[in-house]
């Protein structure tokens, strides 16, 4: 054992009556989640967006950032800040959700960042298309993977590493994945990658490199840390897995009423109450939403929003932003009586996946979508 | 016991071995804390501030609030936010800490939100004195608390409430207490109080109430939930107890070198380290901090950065911005050899109080400015 696996042990699962450790929950107060009452804004506020960081933020110079393309291009590129800002500018809306959202809420636990529901939040990203920029470098014909690399640096389960992540080159080349300097309007904030990131919209976190400095076109899959070992769908330690790729299909309830402070259980006066929330999928756009309010004996459709709502940039742009891979808004019309209730919804996308009511568990505790279970109390004052 | 005290039941302590609940973690996730490698900026960056919100963040129309003065005043007062922001205009930086901070860390743990060390943030509030207005307003001279209201509402430990806080009237009338629309320059945020919260310089973050609609002058102290059963330091369920006021003398510590992804382990080089930090104390000025690297068997001096930086105002204020009430900067260099270390800092204040090296238990938990332990492991490549 090396000094370093004394710090960084293993990935592993909880013990079946083991509670949240004092590690998790430093996790937890590092990497904040969305309040559920920001459902209500179409663009999340800056500050309210789920947030994961693997290492430390890094302390980065936007004024004397480079990022650099190399690996199997005929033209090998190093551009700053401004030669990115001259580029052809686009913004897209968002939604963007980690792929270890709903974590802490399997049996057995996969003991890592310790999430509930809400790791997740729809940004408005401004910056220039990769794929232009990687066709004038030259990509090769053997081209395989994409490799991001990011300035946060740090040691995960033994393997000291900057946090780098590999994308099959035809997801790198779609018109869709951008390198984004703005979100919101603004530049970047350091915690969400300033002064450069990736964006690739439909994908979960993983992917969407902040901080990035290099990106490094290979002739064979990345083996790296992040693709390797982190980030696959396992049964249990010894299975190879399948990479974690595009967000599965999920709806998120605002809670209606008012909460208790400590158990977050709602209060809802009797009468009509509006259920409504997002709903979003990175394999397809979302086809349905439907709620139950008696904890899933029985389900009904809740009305979807439109699916291109025409709303204003949040980000001032002239053009209408494209807005295909953001959430959507949907809401039911409930008459609420007396007595408790768990309320749910559950997204169903074109692709025909449907969000699970049994949980899908795996070893790492990824993309699990299993329906939200809001606790309600209808009660007069 | 009525159906609102189902879902909402009495504060506590949890048991010996009892961990952290799922209650406590979904708390966390809501109200996050400052990364702690966010110490590096004099003023916290949007989004990275800590966030304590007790009920759901309101859904407030800035261009139809109104802010009204009354209670024991000659003339009560309604004001919309162009007429605050008419009125004289000032900025200060301000550190704000959460009375809760160091919860989760109390040997037994209060059962509530489960901070460790890091819910603090300093800001730029900007925004218009309030003492001038309650002058006004005419204050009775049989005033003894003003009672300030926001449009946050829930239920706690049984009480449904808006949250309201007294503040003696003495603290409202002093000249550093703002009314405050901005935060960093920019309109506050949903999360902060927008469109208007206070700012109580010195005090733990309860006093500065956010979203504020209300201000009321009593005869009499003010005898609501958050100042007669919150926010008190009291040594069992049945002491009276005394009320939260001004912030604790405390230090962090920027952790050095690099972490481990899930144990927040720190790996640093052996050679020359910076080990620095910020302190701060709601009393006084704060005149020294010390550090140890063997676990607090010896402590030796940091060098203190000077009161008055003369920084630029990151909110473009052509003035200098008062930072009487900011944390300070503070550093000491160490010669990092390969072992094993914990790392402290102690912040002392003008006034004679010092940071505790043992543990300042209440039921509540408050007030606990226990010293960071920040464990780190010096090891080459």
């Amino acid at each position: 054992m090396t000094a370093l696996d004394e710090v960084s042990r293993p990935g592993r699962v909880a013990e079946p009556d083991e509670a949240i450790s004092l590690e998790e929950l430093a996790l937890a107060a590092r990497n904040h989640a969305l309040p559920l009452e920001a459902l209500r804004y179409d663009v999340t506020p800056v500050g309210l967006h789920y947030l994961l960081i693997h290492y430390d933020i890094p302390d980065l110079d936007a004024d004397r950032h480079t990022l650099t393309i190399d690996g199997r291009v005929e033209r090998p590129l190093t551009l700053d800040l401004a030669a990115l800002r001259e580029r052809p500018r686009v913004t897209r809306r968002v939604t963007l959700e980690c792929a270890g959202n709903g974590r802490a809420l399997l049996t057995p636990r996969p003991v890592s960042q310790p999430w509930l529901s809400e790791a997740v939040g729809t940004a408005e990203w401004t910056g220039t298309p990769l794929a232009p920029l990687l066709r004038e470098a030259g990509v090769g014909p053997d081209a395989v993977d994409v490799v991001f690399t990011g300035a946060d640096h740090g040691i995960e389960r033994g393997i000291e590493q900057d946090y780098q992540r590999g994308l099959p080159v035809s997801e790198a080349l779609r018109d869709e994945v951008l390198l984004a300097y703005e979100m919101n309007g603004v530049p970047l904030l350091p915690q969400h990658g300033a002064p450069l990131r990736l964006v690739v919209p439909g994908w979960y976190g993983m992917a969407h490199v902040k901080w990035l400095t290099r990106i490094s076109v290979l002739d064979r899959e990345f083996d790296g840390y992040q693709n390797a070992v982190a980030y696959r769908v396992r049964t249990d330690a010894d299975d190879p897995g399948v990479p974690v790729t595009r967000i599965e299909p999920r709806a998120l309830l605002q809670p209606p009423g008012f909460p208790d402070f400590m158990s977050r259980t709602r209060v809802v006066r009797p009468g009509p109450c509006t259920v409504e929330g997002r709903a979003w999928s990175g394999h397809a756009p979302v086809t349905g939403v439907e709620v139950t309010t008696d904890g899933g004996a029985t389900w009904v459709p809740a009305e979807l929003a439109p699916a291109r709502p025409g709303q204003a940039a949040a980000s001032g742009e002239a053009e209408a932003v494209d807005d295909r891979w953001a959430w959507r808004r949907w809401r039911y019309e409930w008459t609420a009586t007396p007595g408790r209730y768990t309320l749910s919804a559950r997204a169903t996308d074109a692709s025909g996946r449907v969000q699970p009511i049994e949980q899908p568990w795996n070893r790492g505790g990824f993309a699990n979508n299993l329906v939200q279970r809001v606790e309600v109390l209808v009660a007069a004052e």
